[in-house]
């Protein structure tokens, strides 16, 4: 495949225009995301022109574009994240149901806690969590237990780095996180206070694929003053019956 | 960007190696991939390295590759798909709850109906759909009440290409399928009998974009014998709820 100048090639391109489309910016100009995506404006305006041909992108109106239904539909055939997110959904809607907050789904991607799913009720409290949306490991409550049960050079990498502060409660000690995280694999779940917001905690347990790894955290976040008991209880339930249903479909 | 000899671009050839995966095809090597998408042995080689290092796609050991997560995250930010599907979830599930068989979300998508969303009960009866999957505009529900609502020129390309049987009761004959059309667009719903599947019964709602255009399909599948009168009234009452979310949460 051809390079750039600078090296990259024409695949890390494709990646870097369509990191520019966010939940907040999801229609721009070809210019745009050029300026946005640090290309030319001649090769933004090539490529945009290619990926409508492709159906990558979409046109809204006359000189902007949008992210295109052909990604989303390349991106959902067969991959781990619709397979895992179909198992689970049964189980959320009934976790839902009995929490009646916010019920997420989300797995370690590249050192961070990735969103597959949520459920909310429209009464619920505060929560920062997107579909598709990242949260670090050390503050959200599911990324602590994917952290947890992270193979050990992924976790000594997140310890070797900077904790960065998301709330005025974040770990930011990595010998506290350790004992967190030792914590967590002993009883199985984690109820994490005002990490990521002061006014909520998070409760997460593992999710296993079948009887192997850990291979997701499903979690609810609840109002700062809820009891967590209950939460507890329902998500381990739910967590065992999304392990079985991944255990007997097969890949 | 670079063309092949063949005259394809970059991006053309992207596509047509992450549309070599499916919900039955997860996982592949690189010789695979170049065999299915018609490219040169190093060519795939290539091009599966930067996919990977790119994240669109992930090692599955040590010669194999899968969808990557990074692909998924990236088609669900901002995409109109997500944004559709979030609107709609509540409403299927409440639907899904009363009818208990399976509930559906389609849009229309180059000619075919491309279906977003599936919750189906354990014990329901057959159903081919698929997520990420697509049938037949003029066989499926979803189908006919796209294609009743598309524009013009789209809904006169797919009367005048062949229509194929999918089933012994789809509708072929182009003057039949306009007067079924017609019929959906003064009803605001269609009952399609066996059109997909002789044992099933497809039933489908439009879903407009707040007061705007029809955006998609909202439909269940029950078992033939099944009344449908209650179906109507709940999928309607969802396809309601649905344009209200969505004229109301803007962009």
């Amino acid at each position: 495949m051809a390079n750039s100048a600078s090296g990259d090639s024409v695949t890390e391109r494709i990646v870097r225009v369509l990191e520019t489309f966010s939940t907040e910016r999801t229609v721009q100009t070809a210019a745009e995301i050029g300026r946005r995506a640090g290309l030319p404006s001649s090769t933004a305006h090539r490529m945009v022109a290619e990926l409508v041909a492709s159906g990558l992108l979409e046109r809204d109106g006359a000189r902007r574009v949008r992210l295109g239904m052909r990604l989303w539909e390349l991106a959902g055939r067969g991959s781990r994240a619709l397979r895992l997110r179909q198992a689970a959904l049964p189980w959320m809607e009934r976790v839902q149901a009995r929490v009646r907050e916010h019920t997420q789904l989300a797995v370690l991607e590249h050192g961070e806690a990735l969103f597959l799913e949520r459920l909310s009720s429209p009464t619920a409290g505060a929560n920062i969590t997107r579909i598709a949306g990242r949260l670090p490991l050390h503050a959200s409550s599911s990324g602590l237990v994917l952290l947890a049960f992270a193979p050990d050079d992924e976790r000594e990498a997140v310890l070797a780095a900077p904790l960065l502060p998301v709330s005025a409660e974040t770990i930011l000690e990595p010998q506290a996180l350790r004992a967190r995280l030792a914590a967590i694999r002993r009883d199985g779940f984690v109820v994490a206070e005002g990490s990521i917001e002061q006014v909520s905690t998070g409760v997460a347990v593992p999710v296993r694929d079948g009887r192997g790894p850990v291979i997701a955290a499903l979690s609810v976040v609840l109002p700062r003053e809820a009891p967590t008991a209950g939460a507890v209880e329902e998500l381990r339930a739910a967590a065992a019956g999304i392990s079985a249903a991944l255990g007997s479909a097969g890949r």
